[in-house]
């Protein structure tokens, strides 16, 4: 079996992190691996397969080493600034960021959903935003089967989203990450705010949600809001369809999608939490049930962990669709 | 000035003794007032503007006490037990519970909204539900002016709505009153499911929507979800007008309605949050912008005490107009 070289950029970071503990976890064929940083983490070591490595410093030259893969986990400015030379090195950037996520020829890839894009990369394909993944996993056979008019997006995400700051903000009830407490409290503010009265966060979850499901038809609106909550995002979505359905349809055609479980029992108290589904590399749906308020509508519940399906897990999972078609 | 007999039941309880001091606060014209509840907290003492009252306990002969105004606070089977009696008496009875809210002749006041249908009572009027309470404040002068078609809620409801056992459990990190842990997570469910997949806190503020606007026209779903915080709901709310508007028509149209206080500068980092309006009367509104997803669409997101405009502010300005008008 063939085995690849691979980098990861930003490997001491929360989503970084968990790309290494995927990678292990599905066994990725590696050949050589390194951990690239910026100059405050390189130096510092990282254990992976039982073996130790040290962070090298990220520069110009750190892509010199006949990569295969080059996994950007740093944030926007770092992608900005060193994606580019990374795919012209030869090697297939998957990138966390949001930086090239609309661009025309960068693929925006969940894999479940629409793998064959992968291949028509030049050399970067973006993983899309947290919240977005999760909400298209059920999105997409519902789609394909009853085609989606409009979507209303509600999102109560978790602290984790925002990386080890977010997390301190909870756990130590301060406000150094945060323009505001988060503890106990909600805010209806993720990443900055446009012109428009939208954040990013919320465009993000409306133009990629388009860009997935290859469909500028569909229509989208979010509200995008940080709740105390320390892993996992919940997605709260509204649906209106083309077509009528039957539920037993839905549940069918949900069932039935990779990567998508059903907990939906509610007489016996089950629905997805974000307590259950940390760690898990599926998103939950559930409260499945009509929207009497229009026709053909619907209301679902996702739930997803939000620095695995939602980051870390999809980055790899790109990898290997490269890989196993190789 | 005349002055007025007045009995609160439940008075131990997060409503009750809430209702006691916003009876207080504003002053409220009183000859005499009785405290009365079950058995489990007869004869604690409780004051009340200086004096020391012993709580007396709750039973058929309770109100033959030439009551003017009775407020109960301690449940739906209470409320069912003893509301009647009590209005029999000649009191006016107002009910914070859901027991009576959707029958005919029983008045659902807001009395920013509807004040006039306070007078209809046969002797029971009903506090609406404290999600739809705020909801419904922003929602009834742009119904007067633009006339809404369809409200999508999702709702962000903090713990104190369960009373002290939910304020408990998130405190004490422990499910004894939830079916989960609430701390660090998110509860897709807020009262009791019903056949449709709807929780009966849904299915309130879908129907109590409908008869405070007096238009059953008007459609509505919604998804209600505890979420860690132990004070104030939030609530994100997605708008659907007959007829078109600019923007600054609905911030005019907001800003000039009594109880709606706007917080919208998120430049500035400003947006309603529930540390900030936690032992506030007013309905605080931001995040107001237009949705793209339909013809005369609109998003916004509203903030409010639960415990003092969503049930204890409320029912207290139910009584005050009713003397006003005496």
């Amino acid at each position: 079996m063939k085995k690849y070289n691979v980098a990861v950029v930003g490997a001491t970071g929360l989503v970084g992190g968990t790309i290494l503990k995927v990678l292990e976890g599905r066994n990725f064929p590696i050949e050589n691996i390194y951990f690239l940083s910026s100059k405050k983490s390189a130096g510092n070591s990282i254990s992976f397969k039982n073996n130790k490595y040290i962070v090298e410093e990220l520069d110009e030259n750190s892509f010199d080493k006949s990569l295969d893969f080059v996994f950007f986990a740093a944030g926007g400015q770092v992608s900005e600034r060193f994606a580019k030379t990374a795919a012209n090195s030869g090697a297939v950037v998957i990138d966390n960021s949001s930086v090239f996520r609309m661009e025309k020829d960068v693929p925006l890839i969940v894999p479940e959903v629409n793998p064959k894009k992968a291949f028509d990369n030049h050399g970067i394909i973006a993983n899309p935003n947290c919240s977005t993944i999760q909400s298209i996993l059920p999105l997409k056979p519902l789609h394909d089967r009853f085609k989606i008019r409009r979507v209303i997006y509600s999102t109560y995400q978790a602290v984790s989203g925002s990386g080890m700051g977010g997390i301190r903000d909870l756990e130590e009830g301060e406000m150094k990450f945060y323009p505001h407490q988060i503890r106990s409290n909600t805010l209806p503010h993720i990443d900055s705010f446009l012109d428009n009265g939208y954040t990013k966060e919320e465009m993000k979850m409306i133009n990629e949600t388009k860009k997935i499901l290859n469909d500028d038809s569909i229509k989208v609106t979010a509200t995008t809001v940080r709740v105390p909550v320390k892993n996992c995002h919940s997605v709260s979505i509204n649906l209106e369809f083309e077509e009528p359905f039957e539920m037993d349809q839905v549940y069918k055609v949900l069932e039935s999608f990779p990567g998508v479980k059903i907990k939906d029992d509610v007489k016996n108290n089950v629905y997805p939490m974000p307590l259950d589904v940390s760690g898990s590399d599926d998103v939950y749906v559930g409260r499945i049930r009509r929207d009497f308020s229009v026709d053909n509508g619907l209301n679902i519940w996702t739930v997803a962990d939000n620095i695995r399906k939602g980051a870390a897990t999809n980055a790899v999972q790109i990898a290997e669709l490269l890989i196993n078609k190789h």
